[in-house]
């Protein structure tokens, strides 16, 4: 720290994972921050105190913020709304009826806001949406202090934002300008999927994303019908269809891809596409369980996302790695496939490969972004601790998150989020759900 | 309450879910208590505030304390020491050497009352239990100040804490009359599983269980090697290896479950043997998915379970039905199976009669035993409420426990266990957990 200049944060008397590795566990040390980066990381104790701020980690444990790389966060306002339905009666009846009639710039704030609450106050420091009026998204995270990428939606038919499907390229367009200089936003494109955008619209996507130099989001063979309906229309299953398109490229991120074979599983690998595995959607809707552990022998990058609360229902990705880690286990009746390393990497390094931001975020080291969360383990479902990779998967919860930092800056401390308003954020909610209830 | 006595605690300012059932909540409502029992539960506010102690639940919303119908408590000892291996390994090469060379009376009971540190933590109000010891996991549950159901292990082979059948049965017996008027105990018998005791065992169990009149906990049909081990030593599957010994009965508690036949549900059924569902440690362990739809249909009483810390690896039963919900959904591709309602009655009523404690436990009722959670809902993933069953389910956690009250007595008060030291009980973890480690 001698060479280095003087940190504004200091976070001490913290063990620290800063990689979803074990081997690199340091069971006491310190971190040093300056501006929005991390210029000190070392076992042992901090060679001076003297910083703006300083955090005692109360040997709790420091480690990289969790990355959420699949949710519709503004969709918090439909949590518990309609579950346990047949999938269609679902979507046509509850979800694709209330967003057409509600679904408007301060329903997305709002619902952004709640979502941003919930995901800092389990230790996600950044998430990647797909949803309507993202600049509203945008808004929410700004305030919030989170990092985002943020995925303008795109469909054939008309949208809460956008009349048709030009006018949302034009919209999306003009985002991706007004945020392309954010410093925690990154704009996004997302064509929602093939069987709601046309092959032209997703070509057309498919440019403006290369142009933009953006990520491109799309949902890919999520389900059954799904499958069936992309095979009958195009005669192609999902996957060749968007690779005869040209958009299986190292910018598409491919959500859910439960419904995939093996040849598309190749192609996948073979394009450097990024994949989001998102099991408790999966398994709440029951559009089944995606080949992650098969994707993953292909070295294809598989980040880890909630979806949206209407299908989950939470955004807790702590309890989202549990249950990626298990569901592989009984399906396939191998209880090493997704050992803990693997799925922790998942919700950390590789969310941040999937977002393409595995220089900036992921993992804690000098000169990397300062996305830190700080566990409390002093709790009797942390005791004892023999391999803490293991406890994050198998044990904890968001709720063991004391203390986050975004970008340099102390989002929550002792739990206490600094940025929000949570009495203002529940009213909002309420007065929505109202709304809901009665559309 | 003007002709019942005075109440010795009033909890008021609360929301009230009495039964697993939304049809029977209280959106705003009080609750008085007299001793070990409730003497008031209506909606509104209470005639007078004049008790003891007063609780405001703050808006919060009280419910039946959560029953955790399978455990084996002292393995919390073992949380996280060996994941992710295949089973033979796990079981012949770490957890029964282990348990060969360490478990005594003072692992257990430590190991036991870190598990109830844990569970009163996270909602739960009363376990069953099985392991070795249980002399030790009744005092530790008593120290808590928690309602226990506790099974005395039996085995073929010598025990940690009897060198051969005929003395575990010797000191079961021991257990069974020391505990027969216990307050808060209820012992039990467990002899481990078809596999494990031979039929000469299990018959003696049985008999003794019926002389005692106390619970038969058996481990059935948990894995495919034991069903292919028991069909080819006995020439019949677990289920009807049972029958055909007459320990298919009410009072036999059959855990995990996941490899019966038709038949073999039908006969479960017919008999009224009561079955534990343990998910997460079916998924963890690779055991496979347990038919529990089918048996509900059968009309099969089943509760839930989250069987030992070594492989779950924690005590939530909130995050247990959470997956219990999600899991038949996926595996039967059906988003209908297992909705809130059924996954919340496993946890409560159902545990309850699991056990055979519906007339004291497992709702909320004026004259039934006061075993009361208030949970916090002022965080942000609680937000917007539509139907509280459906966030007890998908959305709650442990951690959103804010007071315990077991048999009358406040147990856990703003997050803060009454009756256990935590620093102690973690210091003894630790100290164990470094044997385990060398062993």
């Amino acid at each position: 720290m001698n060479k280095t200049p003087h940190p504004d944060l200091i976070i001490y008397n913290v063990s620290i994972l800063p990689t979803p590795f074990i081997k690199d566990f340091i069971p006491h040390g310190w971190i040093g921050l300056k501006n929005d980066r991390l210029i000190g990381l070392s076992p042992g104790d901090p060679p001076h105190l003297e910083a703006e701020q300083i955090i005692d980690g109360h040997e709790g444990l420091a480690m990289p913020g969790l990355i959420n790389a699949h949710t519709h966060a503004a969709m918090s306002l439909f949590r518990g709304w309609a579950d346990d339905l047949p999938l269609e009666k679902w979507l046509k009846e509850y979800i694709f009826p209330a967003e057409k009639k509600l679904v408007n710039e301060d329903f997305v704030y709002w619902g952004a806001l709640l979502a941003c609450a919930e995901m800092i106050a389990c230790g996600t420091t950044t998430f990647a949406d797909g949803y309507f009026f993202e600049e509203k998204v945008a808004q929410a995270a700004e305030l919030a202090g989170m990092r985002a990428v943020l995925g303008q939606g795109i469909l054939d038919f008309p949208t809460p934002d956008a009349p048709n499907p030009a006018l949302a390229l034009t919209r999306a367009a003009r985002f991706m300008e007004n945020f392309r200089n954010s410093k925690l936003i990154t704009p996004a494109l997302f064509p929602h999927a093939s069987y709601t955008c046309s092959p032209d619209l997703l070509r057309c996507c498919g440019d403006l994303a290369e142009r933009y130099g953006v990520p491109l989001i799309i949902h890919l063979a999520e389900t059954k019908s799904e499958l069936a309906e992309v095979s009958k229309k195009y005669g192609l299953t999902p996957g060749r269809h968007l690779h005869k398109l040209g958009l299986l490229a190292s910018n598409l991120i491919a959500c859910h891809c439960v419904w995939l074979d093996e040849e598309e599983m190749d192609l996948l690998a073979e394009k450097g596409v990024k994949v989001v595995h998102n099991p408790e959607s999966n398994m709440k809707l029951a559009s089944g369980v995606a080949p992650i552990p098969d994707l993953l022998a292909r070295g294809v990058v598989v980040g880890l996302g909630t979806d949206g609360c209407a299908s989950n229902n939470n955004l807790d990705l702590f309890q989202e790695m549990d249950t990626a880690a298990k569901l592989h286990k009984v399906f396939r009746l191998d209880p090493t496939v997704m050992p803990a390393e693997v799925v922790l990497h998942m919700a950390t390094l590789g969310g941040a490969k999937v977002l393409g931001m595995e220089e900036e975020i992921g993992s804690l080291a000098v000169g990397k972004k300062a996305d830190i969360i700080i566990l409390d383990l002093n709790r009797p479902h942390w005791q004892p601790i023999y391999n803490i990779v293991s406890h994050l998967v198998y044990t904890a919860t968001g709720a063991d998150v004391r203390h986050v930092i975004i970008n340099g800056q102390i989002i929550m401390k002792d739990r206490q989020i600094l940025t929000l308003d949570i009495e203002e954020i529940s009213k909002a909610a309420k007065i929505w759900s109202n709304r809901v209830g009665r559309s």
